[in-house]
């Protein structure tokens, strides 16, 4: 049913829009509108229909996933097959059809094989392609019920084995072995796969918000742990850091000053607020420790199929937050030549503030 | 060294083109002519000059890796920044500019912010976009010597783990655990990361050629173990097939087809032989045996920095074998119902033949 309602509500955009087809190409916005999760298929409208499109490989995974789509199975290309079947529908149209395709996913070369098919059965001057922007993407940034509790269980598996995976940190392991230890128990737990590369970023190497597990020892100094599992196709993030040997003034500093703008940032969510002051709040914080100018990226973003989605909790973003909504908040600090510090965590916006939904403590760990 | 040479044949072919100016955006293809081994950035060239345009995210990152190009950060999207830069350069020139995007990596999106930002300096009649592909990609489809050392080394960690891979596989274990201890391997060998969603296919889910590995018991028949790493930023990719219980006659005797086919392609491989023809050659052993129509994909690859590149080795492809490339062979026969087999080695193209790279044996295991 969700799938048909989703489809439903995609059509009386694109009908609202005198959209006459629409391909949606991008797997992520296939997989929230009719269930595929398979790595090749295009997904198409056309007056009043939906169809499937995909090759052999797949044909069995898709006649068990689809909902509300019909399936069509060739040896041609599924871009391709989509054209045509678009074109033919159009053939008999008395007015020139708008087509739509989805700007942020279509290369120029996907556009060219759409056109030559188009020009084949139809004259140019009797459809034209509109470049269309988000249409599905702003239905998923509201997560219904059944995605919460995929969202739900994928965040509490990744947590589930933070604590061993706190175990394998020690001194002399490298960082890559850690990364090692911690996938190996989430794969063993049932996670799919992870959401994205996992960081394990130790001693000066903690102030790269982007590092790479190296095979550099863990050392001595901060240790930040940032990663995500995928279950049922959603998608989890979160990031601690730790501290292996002595932990300084200055060091309980960082940490504390990082963990008070993160409570800042939790603190301001709520259905209604702009996504530009939740960051401000937490930045605001950030600023008083004059720490401001070490929080180089920005401070969450959405999570579900994807694990970067709308909305963007960054300066200059007027979007508001509504319940459903799942975020990240995500501030950091990282002082160049020393280290660096970042807590995570996803909340659910609801309408009275959120809920926090990452179970794991945020008190400093020194080991 | 290598970089500024690889530079310079690009800035030849463009220049042999016509084209005054180039967008490099496609990851792979920065990597492979600059070094830069981040996630955001973008190449340029201008009338003779290069320019790498990142974030303060990747600006030390830039600093250590980047050969041959003048290194540009700056809070604006590269993109873009290259933009600007390039049409500040284009602004004074006599004649309309040509200017390259690759059109199997832009996206409307993209081509749409790259005019907009040309627009506001430059009148329109003055620059023309023109679609290019393949003219980093013809470059990489040979791999030199250093390159070669990079993929030998991913092969041979691959390839190391498999023994002690095998012994997790048991009837009682699943395929995502068999899969975890595989990654876990591989990762603790010092693999930088998996080069592709490793496939652990077991029974009839065998059959299944890109079967994700599931919850399922690896129970009785066929197991399908299908994995790459990378090392020094080049993929490997090697695929076993093992039978867990009896091998009865029909099993052995699909296995055994399977091999001679793998080995009838790797045989067909020469420096001067159409990629068509090494398909053909293990596609007509499968024919003998009345399995052909069990073999859905194409034989092989191309493998580097990425997992598939040029060239396929596929019916109707001309493109002709050369010195230097590294591909898979990579026949399977899928059963529906029944079980699958693949088998997979990576070769290095030669003079006279090819050289076997993937040191595992190809002797049917029983367990």
């Amino acid at each position: 049913m969700k799938y048909l309602s989703r489809l439903n509500q995609v059509q009386r955009q694109l009908e609202h829009d005198r959209l006459d087809a629409a391909f949606i190409t991008h797997l992520a916005n296939i997989r929230y509108l009719c269930g595929f999760a398979g790595s090749s298929g295009v997904l198409s409208f056309c007056r009043g229909t939906w169809e499937f499109f995909t090759d052999g490989r797949y044909a069995e995974q898709a006649r068990k996933q689809i909902k509300g789509a019909t399936i069509r199975v060739d040896a041609l290309p599924p871009l391709a097959h989509a054209s045509r079947s678009i074109a033919s529908k159009l053939r008999r149209s008395r007015s020139a059809s708008r087509i739509a395709i989805e700007r942020d996913y279509v290369t120029l070369a996907m556009q060219t094989r759409i056109s030559s098919e188009l020009e084949r059965a139809t004259p140019k001057s009797r459809y034209r392609m509109v470049q269309t922007a988000g249409i599905v993407e702003r239905l998923r940034i509201r997560k219904d019920p059944e995605e919460i509790d995929h969202i739900r269980k994928a965040v509490d598996l990744a947590s589930s084995v933070y604590p061993k995976a706190l175990s394998s940190i020690k001194p002399q392991a490298t960082e890559n072995s850690v990364a090692a230890e911690l996938e190996y128990l989430a794969r063993k737990s049932g996670a799919e796969k992870m959401s994205f590369d996992t960081i394990v970023a130790s001693g000066i190497r903690s102030a790269l918000p982007h590092a790479r597990p190296s095979l550099a020892r863990i050392g001595r100094g901060f240790v930040v742990l940032d990663y995500g599992v995928i279950l049922g196709g959603y998608c989890s993030d979160m990031t601690r850091t730790i501290c292996v040997g002595r932990a300084d003034r200055a060091m309980r500093d960082l940490y504390s000053a990082v963990l008070e703008a993160q409570l800042a940032g939790i603190a301001a969510v709520r259905s209604g607020v702009a996504a530009q002051q939740v960051d401000a709040a937490a930045r605001n914080v950030l600023r008083s420790h004059k720490l401001d100018k070490y929080f180089t990226h920005s401070l969450g973003h959405g999570v579900g199929i994807e694990i970067h989605e709308s909305p963007r909790l960054a300066k200059g973003e007027a979007q508001t937050l509504e319940t459903g909504m799942v975020v990240t908040i995500e501030p950091g600090a990282y002082v160049p030549g020393k280290g660096g510090v970042r807590i995570e965590d996803m909340v659910l916006v609801t309408e009275t503030g959120c809920e926090v939904l990452t179970p794991t403590s945020k008190e400093l760990v020194i080991r």
